[in-house]
């Protein structure tokens, strides 16, 4: 089964290059020790993969899926319990993050000189606040959230206050219950969106 | 006057160091080169600084206090009239940032390994945390915010949306006017907190 086997080429290459980002950083990691690491070759390496940037965007990218799913499962009977709800979420996305934090920062350094890569890391977070507006639509129209509300605005608020707890969450585990102040603040939140 | 000259010789480091450390990134630029840049020896140097890290955290430390000054000008009628002209002071914020972060980011990534320097990076939000937490009891106590509202559990969710702006500010400063996006934002998250 080739196409097994070839799935499995790609995600041993991922796992490798996690570990190896995580252990040495992203700059010092090679393509050399990543196929070293996972018992592949440098062409199946290019076969899957055409840099070293591609793996970690890949691994960005599987990280963020993870979390697009997880949003699509917390929904509860309104639109604002529903925002309530998904901080619950927080401890997860805390936990992925903490290990990979250190090479994120590293890639994000080197993407505030690189354009390109700058578009791909900011991506992410117009997707959000497009997943957001779009529950907020929905608030308005069953009627918990205020009429007069702009719901890209509103997302902006939600998305603005997660990535606030993310990256406090993240960069000071131990200086707060992450989850309970996410559930708190956004409960203060949807009391201003609320009607 | 040897006191002025000695202020003098400092600002030279500092003006150096900043300005290797957006060129070089903070871990390529040497004692050696920010020397050579003030055009002082390595003695004044080491007089004013023991490590090349000391320099960085008197650099975070003075635009720390830049911001603090700028807090304390912004005075409203009421609290939340107060909190929402606050976010008037974003744009310098960004300003100030954007040259800078790329050098912030690398050093948090050192900084994510050494616990010491993790504690003297993170120290300032919980600064802010309590500064804000005194205004909200100032919001209750003139009785413009609600009573029952924890200041601690307020001021976190106001510095969580301050974190997440900043953040979004500086990793995409052409994605929206964050200087709107900020007030609107505060405006929402007042309705939920006044009375």
């Amino acid at each position: 089964m080739p196409q097994q086997r070839s799935e499995e080429t790609r995600a041993n290459i991922l796992d490798a290059a996690v570990r190896r980002f995580a252990m040495t950083g992203y700059d010092a990691a090679s393509v050399d020790d990543i196929c070293a690491d996972a018992g592949v070759s440098k062409g199946a390496f290019y076969h899957h993969f055409p840099t070293k940037q591609a793996v970690f965007l890949a691994l960005l990218d599987g990280w963020l899926k993870t979390i697009d799913t997880g949003l699509d499962g917390f929904r509860a009977p309104t639109i604002p319990e529903t925002f309530v709800k998904m901080t619950q979420l927080l401890p997860v996305i805390f936990a992925a993050a903490d290990e990979r934090m250190p090479m994120f920062l590293e890639f994000w350094t080197q993407a505030s000189r690189d354009e390109t890569v700058w578009d791909a890391t900011i991506a992410p977070y117009r997707h959000y606040r497009d997943h957001f507006a779009k529950l907020v639509e929905d608030g308005i129209a069953e009627g918990t959230l205020k009429e007069d509300i702009d719901p890209q605005a509103a997302a902006q608020v939600i998305l603005s206050l997660a990535v606030g707890l993310f990256l406090q969450g993240v960069l000071d585990p131990q200086g707060a219950d992450w989850q309970k102040v996410g559930e708190e603040s956004m409960k203060i939140l949807m009391n201003g969106l609320a009607k």
